[in-house]
């Protein structure tokens, strides 16, 4: 089956300048980018109209079950809001609420322009289920903690719930689906459980997700602790043989940014999130600087509280000009690489993330003709600056259109709004 | 004419609860807020099914028909941006582009639940027809630039300027234009010019806009040129005398704090453009422990780019947590005050601000429906945290509907956006 999307405008970087351009999508990948328009036999035929056509966005971190919490105890100190919130919320979460609320936030994040999202949490089945139904994209793990320092590791029931996970999905919906594992943080974990995880990803070739030195007394117990910080502490058990996912790193100093960089670990920042919660700024130039591949991140619906890139590219490209006082801080074109292929290879999908012939067909179609988007003197501005998740006229994950002109091809949003009605209001009875 | 909003929820701190209410509005106020249905005889019935009903916002500090400049000249050191980009860019500014810009700005301000705004500009003549044409209310000053010490203010064509369009505009469209006086910044006037500006406020009883204390540079060669900060040098110069919209003050000093305070200056918090030309963050929470009265602006679109208050509200709502590391800090209904009954007392209109009876009927109606919003625990976090532009379903601004369901009723969209192509597309030919 093959889409040509029509006049089609790509950013500048592709090399078409402002003519309009077929992209003919064959399967779950770009087959051919040409001025003329192919052969469209048995092709379906979008017309784009001149819309800007970008590579679509990997939100390389979240739990995707949280908009259960949305705006649930704003504006309270961290360890009240995780002690008296979060954590008796969480308790009550079962399969079918997690489901839902993970559907929901697959709604919200397609509509949105992402097409694959990397995931740690609880119910990770039923955040698979809601997976493969939408036809997203996602890397699931089934986040492990653990606090028994002789903790017999063969007959910890959450890590047998991961690999359980992985048994069953790994691979799934032609791909879409990746398992991994996930570390909860250093802080919530004892080093045997660490080694343990790190040698089971190393031999079955798993990636891991991790929070890591999200605040400042998390960075300061773990060095009283340990001696060490956190990303030392992970590097010593192994934890950074396989490829990680770092989630946050706000407080990591330049020793640990120097690991992170010589054991290619994926940093995922998450400025939201960071600010709401009252963490930090993440010294984001200085990873780029050492050559740390940084992607962006949502986190939960619980701390942001929207499941939407344009959000964090637009923090990100802002926020830290301000606070280092340098409007020249960090190209604009570097941010949206975060955004779109930094994600991407965060979650080990090397042929996702850019507008190429042979790359999968992750696209989105930007409305370029919005109020707030005129006049338009640079693409990378518009999107970064003045657009927003509303532009996004057409989702496409791996060649299928998911979301187009408003509406779902693979959700039913009214049903989705009766289960979420009827999973939320009974949520706290 | 009146019209009755049926199926309304108000924000709790109206004592209504959950439960439905009616407001009706006549002519420009809300003449009543009931349980009840009013008698509906000659009045329009607007079904609001159950969505929010909130006060609207009032854009404190901005520059309209800088939209033309949306986007041009990104990422650049602070006075290269302006000597090589914005200032030739301004220099080809007429009447028509002025006209043209400012009318796209208010369509986009109005779509965003802005229903008043304070300028300070040049061709302020055009932004004030487009005030009229539209319906929109906005508080618009001349700005005045003097570099000569020994300046004959009695010859100077931009004060000449200012004063004949308080002359033609002041008061016009039934009250909803007023015309204030604008001094552009310290470092661009000498002080012969300040008091005499001062003088003429006091005369004629008019208010005053500045720029004050936004870049570090302004704050230290304030202090190297007049030995007192930029605050203290406006002070002494008779400025805030008069009620005083300063815009910025990233840099004020702790005594500059108690001296805003002391003479009621209002001060228009911009916190998307501080951080996207490197300016820094502005003590908010110094300044309102103080009592200052804080509102919240946009700045003009060349260096935001959107004008979009609920961006500017979310962005304070997380920057100053991150910052200063503590998510506790400023309550969510205090940010919300900011943007709406804060923005109102910043520019005189003391009768605007709030859903109450014998109130304007300044309005907006928010969609609670949005999958972005689901679940909703929390009314005020939802508006901070998850609403955007887009959930707004209804503006109305002195009880006129100006903007429903996606169209306007005082703008034909699909003229500006041919204005706006003819405009743009020549603009720098």
């Amino acid at each position: 089956m093959k889409t040509v999307l029509k006049n089609v405008t790509l950013l500048r970087e592709y090399g078409f300048g402002d003519q309009s351009v077929c992209v003919t999508v064959d399967g779950h990948t770009i087959e051919s980018i040409t001025r003329e328009m192919p052969d469209t036999t048995h092709a379906e035929v979008v017309d784009c109209k001149g819309n800007l056509l970008i590579p679509a966005f990997y939100n390389a971190h979240s739990h995707a079950a949280m908009t259960l919490f949305r705006g649930y105890g704003e504006d309270l100190p961290l360890q009240k809001w995780l002690n008296d919130r979060i954590l008796p919320a969480e308790d009550r979460l079962t399969y079918r609420s997690a489901y839902v609320a993970s559907k929901l936030a697959i709604a919200e994040m397609l509509r949105a322009g992402i097409v694959s999202f990397s995931d740690m949490y609880m119910f990770m089945d039923a955040t698979a289920e809601a997976v493969l139904e939408t036809g997203i994209k996602a890397n699931l793990a089934r986040c492990v903690v653990s606090f028994d320092p002789d903790i017999d590791m063969t007959q910890d029931y959450r890590t047998r719930e991961a690999l359980e996970l992985a048994e069953k999905y790994h691979g799934a919906g032609e791909g879409r689906l990746k398992i991994d594992l996930s570390l909860h943080a250093e802080y919530t974990n004892v080093p045997r459980c660490c080694s343990y995880l790190a040698e089971l990803a190393r031999d079955r070739q798993m990636r891991m997700q991790i929070h890591l030195s999200e605040t400042q007394k998390e960075q300061a117990d773990c060095i009283r602790r340990h001696g060490k910080t956190p990303a030392q502490f992970f590097y010593d058990l192994g934890v950074f043989d396989v490829p990680t996912t770092a989630a946050h790193c706000v407080w990591v100093t330049d020793e640990d940014v120097d690991l992170l960089a010589k054991c290619k670990v994926f940093v995922a920042h998450n400025p939201v999130s960071n600010l709401k919660l009252g963490s930090g700024v993440m010294p984001l130039q200085k990873l780029l600087a050492k050559g740390v591949t940084v992607a962006l991140g949502t986190d939960g619906a619980a701390s942001n509280n929207r499941l939407d890139l344009f959000r964090e590219m637009q923090t990100a490209a802002i926020l830290h000009k301000g606070v280092q006082n340098d409007p020249a801080l960090i190209a604009g074109e570097e941010i949206f690489r975060l955004a779109t292929r930094n994600g991407a290879l965060s979650q080990g999908r090397d042929d996702c993330g850019e507008v190429r012939v042979g790359m999968r067909a992750d696209l989105l179609l930007i409305d370029r003709n919005s109020l707030h988007n005129m006049p338009c003197y640079d693409e990378i501005a518009m999107l970064l600056y003045s657009a927003d998740s509303h532009d996004v006229l057409m989702t496409m994950v791996d060649g299928r259109i998911l979301y187009q002109n408003g509406a779902y091809t693979s959700i039913d949003e009214e049903r989705l709004r009766f289960e979420c009605r009827e999973v939320f209001s009974h949520y706290f009875d």
